[in-house]
């Protein structure tokens, strides 16, 4: 009945800062891939390494989760960097997860970019570049996750990296495959049970109803239930039920 | 009449602020090993690169210059860390560097602990041991530095890590191989020439005159040039033309 | 029956991140002063704006809670820094409360050193008398909050500051009036109904039983809470209620 | 003849790291006002107190240079804030350097928005509003510096805060009084001599020729020279002595 996997973003605190709400332990008996803040717009050694350890335990896969410089904007801000500043920073981040994860016994699968530089590398070609670019620096066996259609993507499998795509079970989608802006009506779906129901269908059969009806294929290797919300671990746990009851296979999208 | 390394700590600055006094530019041209700082104690992705980039293109082999968590004490002063924690902050911060010299075409291969943790790692077995397995998480190719007889270096080697010893050309030593501390007389060799008789000495015989005049052995691979004093610059030159003088060979301690 | 203040350390977050456990909340209902973090080992100006606004919006008076540089140590740490350093750093984070809590109607009454440098003032006359002097040159109106006996006081009283002491309903204390260390037997107290019986006690008769069965003087204006244990707000909660049946006005230090 | 202050942008480093080109104690010789940076895009506590401590013992005004909370960009890039945040932004930063000031013995009398923060309060209302705002809670007598015509010198002034106008010396205008934008041709003025014909101009007549040849009105109250350039210092000196030259009286803006 298909195979899915099902990601969040974690190990954004700072020491003993927690980031707001904070869910990671929830979320983590509850994704396959866990996209580990890599020290930008949050984490700091000791939670990256606390976070990976608590992911190779459950059988989490670990991915890297790289930001533009940015902490007190969260990395949501769309902030000018230059290509080989960006490839500079985004070896850092990875490398540096790399490392502390292996430091742990564990090991970092795939990079999955943060906030506005998900963003940027959906069009913009330098930063996809250079984005690339970095991740071939650290490791050429790591996959990079995105959204379907995007240019890291191609640029990626251009350069011989694995890749993956994901869809948001919480987000509304306009016709084209974009997501409904956040300040537009449509745009969250908060509802745990219409977000199963829509997850459901985005891994059994690859698509999802746009916000003017219609229907969108993305066939997304990677369902992301967002991790920031209140209600996030009530959307995980149906989503994670759903996909059981329809016979649904939820592992990492690299497993074996 | 024998081969030995010149180093010094270099990449200190962050974006567009330079330690002071900035002498990296002149350094490079004289040493042989750069220790690139790693983001902890000075250091960001930009300055990372373009150091690994400048040391890479004049033939410099770069070497991670990891330190404790405090930046505004320069790394300098002696904090309290678990070793669980250091061993994830010296990975997550050789793991950066690593990745940042991959993504301008450098290679890593030493790492050299700064400050107070290079000062902690000679004693400190609980401490040197989170050194230890931080590098071996990281790449067990990599040659740990440090003081002769210091406890990192038996437990690296016990480990399996290729090891190295340096010698300070601008330190004055005790006869017991230790140095003179900073704030007693005798601890610094600010002069040129004195520098560049000690240094050659230390290369040809492996040996130093201490404070109350005993001869102590210290058969180093590699010599340390200060990089933050005024005269750093000069220490260097002397010691560099000394050495060439003398017929040693000035190479990377790992060099073919 | 007596007079007291109720005070705890709060506005340890920064941004979207908040200090674990989170209580600062609850706290605020259940105190009369509240320490708010300046920046250093916590705290920044959103979290100072918000802290403080709702300090006043429940009529808890404002104190400023200074660190040293150590945010990494959460200004635990005892680091060494030069009193002109320090006195800088304090005055820095006094002079940006004072003005943050202006900007939203709100006034700092008090000053509590925080962490380790609240230890070090205790004895050390040099760093006692950096944090003074910034203290004076912020505003001479401000009142300086500390352990009876420490050095801080005496010279705020001798340079014409407001003072006021502080007891722990929280922690064991040793026959001299100072606490049991926390790496020992009796340091904490974590029983709400026990600390009540010390509040109430310290309260009324200004005395704490030591660990030793001695009966020591504190005569206290204020009762310290400390917030980030996770029994915190259990604590307070019994002592405002014991405080209460004894007939104790709870109330700010420095109140009318 | 006239008179006039002459500006700089001073203590933009960090501790031991300086901002290159560092200029800062040739600059403090030639200006009549610093304006101080106050810990966001540069500056610390220590930077702070030195730079301020050099400032008073030189006649030299102080005035806070606060920034927008961007260190990775400098200050430069727009970054999206909401005025609630940037008034506690604000006033953080001035409380902060003004208490610094005074543990010196030095004295703020002026407010200055650094980088993209400067360029937003020209028109934005928001943000202008805020930090006028925040001025005011910090202290009322402090005087705002601007561009003529900027938003931020209207609600100043109706808010009754003194305030002061001016120029730059070293950069193009358009014939509406704006700038040059500086990825245009004409953007800077690196000549010493022309800056100090321009510097003159603007002091004795108050209008600058724009780059289409029009004569711009100006009338400033103060001449800006940027410090973040490797001629800033020939300029100053150029500057200062055509000033001198032409009889016109170099003095802080709200002097005597």
């Amino acid at each position: 009945m298909g195979v899915i996997d099902l990601n969040a973003d974690l190990g954004e605190g700072d020491g003993p800062w927690r980031l707001e709400p904070a869910a990671d332990d929830a979320l983590l008996e509850l994704v396959t891939s866990a996209n580990v803040a890599a020290g930008y717009h949050g984490g700091d050694a000791t939670t990256m390494a606390l976070t990976c350890a608590a992911a190779v335990a459950r059988g989490v896969a670990v991915g890297a989760h790289p930001s533009y410089d940015d902490r007190a904007g969260f990395g949501r801000r769309h902030v000018g960097v230059a290509p080989e500043v960006l490839r500079a920073q985004v070896a850092y981040q990875v490398g540096a997860l790399v490392a502390v994860a292996r430091s742990v016994g564990a090991r970092v699968t795939h990079v999955k970019p943060h906030g506005a530089l998900y963003n940027a590398v959906v069009h913009d070609e330098g930063q996809a570049r250079a984005v690339v670019q970095a991740v071939l620096a650290v490791d050429p066996a790591l996959t990079v996750l995105g959204l379907p259609g995007s240019r890291v993507l191609a640029l990626a499998a251009a350069a011989g990296l694995a890749t993956a795509t994901e869809a948001f079970v919480d987000r509304g989608y306009r016709p084209d495959g974009t997501l409904v802006p956040r300040d537009r009506v449509g745009a969250l779906v908060t509802d745990p049970d219409e977000a199963a129901d829509r997850a459901v269908r985005m891994a059994v059969e690859g698509t999802v109803t746009a916000v003017d009806g219609a229907v969108v294929r993305l066939a997304p290797q990677s369902l992301c239930v967002h991790s920031d919300t209140p209600g996030a671990v009530a959307i995980a746990t149906a989503v994670r039920a759903a996909l059981a009851a329809a016979g649904v296979d939820v592992r990492p999208f690299g497993g074996a």
